[in-house]
């Protein structure tokens, strides 16, 4: 990867995406989409406000129209300085006045619209009662392939969380578990991460022992001790792009089912990981993983799916679960996640990023899956 | 303020709060109140997932029930450790099943219910698809007053995060302002905030020169020199409970000019904390202030409202806006916070954390309002 795969993205690369989104729109039969601050915002436009509170801030894209951006006054300024600002029209609203009747000239009646999906209700109630001939979809599911497709830009960013999450990884083996508690090792990633480049820490999952076995488990007072098994989930935000890896330690040899448990999800992993291609379903990723965990005879103890798209957040369509039948594209970037959880006892559980190429597929995470013993 | 005071919530309390809500949502009209992930759901059943996602998890409350907390299956554990989880309900639903379809049976056909303000359009357009006869009111506009009235126990714990606010601030007013940049004095700030007992700190603001003049400059690149007035307004939160406070010094002696126009921030932050008492309107916090600040014939200059409340977050109602006519109740505590911005030269605002009390006001931030000479 050089340098320039990641530079900053222009105000032509803004005017791009928000031209691109706004024909998707059209083609799906709405009549705009309505963005609020978050992902959809930053990748759209570039703009972030300092903090999403209940004024309104609105990014209005339509095939007909220049996009428009409705921002709180005081908060024009700020607005004004986003990467993508110079590729579109700014109004702003003053606190006292009415933000939905600010933003109504900006709608045509009775039209679709497209809403982004963690839009306040807020929001939305303020829209739907403004403008009561409307109507809207959650634009994942209007349009959950928008953001999916990564350009080669996208994709580099992704590599480079990838790596540094590799990094990450490379130097946890090192330090020691036995006797510390999950939350020690938990600020260990947090701080490694940070060190090899993330600006933002999302998760650094510590399940040791028992707490392996909720996948949700994040770090707590547990002391670690040998004989645990350790699962390792970790991720943030590098240069506005994600990274998202799990690798399962064990402290000390592990047992002859510890090895085995771990093996059956490592084989569902790379099983998952070789069913990607060009056209094959969504949902085929998941029953490639989950084939491999239920004829070794763990389908109860896989309690999740086996995978969720990532870009500018970690956690985005495409889904890798039974009943999403959308096609893989080139672009596609996406967790690998299979694992199997021991109420009780221990969790295992192995993901790498992986993007779906023209030819197949590439991994974003290239650290070893063996099981790895630490100390 | 005593240990007692800001002991950990109890099941008990968490119960009570739930029972309440539910009672005044009946009182209002609704059906119930649903409640998604975020400061609400925090305050009636101390449940926080580690991230909130599009999965839905939804506290569904009315009087007539128990409360029920609907949450993901591979959420449950975590869901189950909240500290409220033994004074309510649970069910969960599994990835690959319909989520709405597995709330509908809390919820009264044709019900109008109540919704965090921030619930994801996602969720509020799958309910509204789900159960097509149901309306809903965004919960800010239901019941704006829910969480406005803090019991002894919440002052406490704002009264603390004040105190560590202010420490912040006096051991602000020692580090070298002249040379350095914005985000090393805001690095300063969130480093100190910390070292007082904040556990998570939102904004750090430090607008030097013309950058004070936009409220919302968060910090940046400039390098702060001899002359400068510097607006610092941070605040985050400790033990659950928010701290946000404003002081604008001056690096070294000030003109005559800065001196007067921080003089009347300062006399109009005082005319409106001196107008806090049971029953004025919350607009009359905010026209107090700006009657000084216009009669000193700056009014133009003055662009936002004049506060805001703060809770289990920074930044809730009640507002103090013209055209907002709820009266002051004792026990609510909100920001009083004036300003003054010349564009292209200096901001000035003051702000402090006030309680309205049965007998009147009482302050929450207790440094010094005098503009301060820093080096």
């Amino acid at each position: 990867m050089t340098d320039a795969a990641v530079q900053a993205l222009t105000e032509e690369d803004y005017a791009e995406r928000m031209a691109r989104a706004a024909i998707a729109a059209a083609d799906a039969g709405l009549a705009g989409l309505l963005i609020t601050p978050g992902p959809d915002m930053v990748w759209l436009c570039g703009y972030q406000p300092t903090a999403v509170t209940e004024r309104l801030t609105l990014l209005v894209l339509s095939a007909d129209t220049e996009p428009q951006l409705v921002v709180p006054a005081l908060e024009r300024p700020d607005a004004e300085s986003a990467p993508g600002a110079g590729a579109l029209r700014m109004t702003d609203w003053k606190d006292g006045t009415d933000p939905y009747g600010a933003v109504t000239w900006l709608l045509a009646a009775g039209g679709r619209y497209g809403v982004s999906d963690n839009a306040w209700a807020l929001h939305l109630l303020g829209l739907q009662r403004t403008l009561p001939g409307g109507s809207y979809r959650a634009l994942t599911d209007a349009l959950p392939m928008l953001r999916a497709v990564k350009d080669e830009h996208e994709v580099a960013r992704l590599a480079a969380a990838g790596a540094a999450a590799d990094a990450t990884y490379r130097d946890i083996l090192s330090v020691p578990f036995d006797g510390r508690k999950e939350a020690d090792i938990a600020a260990d990633l947090a701080r490694l991460l940070r060190e090899h480049g993330h600006s933002q820490v999302d998760f650094t999952v510590v399940g040791s022992g028992p707490n392996g076995a909720n996948p949700h488990h994040e770090a707590g007072e547990r002391t670690i001790r040998t004989g645990d098994m350790v699962v390792l989930d970790f991720g943030g935000l590098k240069d506005g792009y994600g990274s998202d890896t799990t690798r399962t330690v064990h402290v000390g040899e592990p047992t002859a089912e510890a090895q085995r448990i771990h093996d059956i999800v490592r084989t569902a992993q790379q099983t998952a990981f070789e069913a990607v291609r060009p056209g094959a379903a969504c949902q085929d990723i998941d029953r490639a993983a989950r084939a491999v965990i239920e004829d070794a005879g763990y389908g109860e103890y896989f309690i999740h799916r086996t995978g969720h798209g990532i870009g500018v957040t970690t956690h985005e369509p495409p889904y890798m679960v039974e009943g999403e039948h959308q096609e893989l594209v080139p672009g596609m970037c996406f967790s690998i996640e299979p694992g199997i959880y021991l109420p009780g006892r221990f969790g295992v559980r192995i993901e790498d990023i992986v993007v779906c190429t023209e030819d197949g597929r590439r991994r974003l995470n290239n650290t070893p899956h063996e099981l790895a013993v630490v100390s």
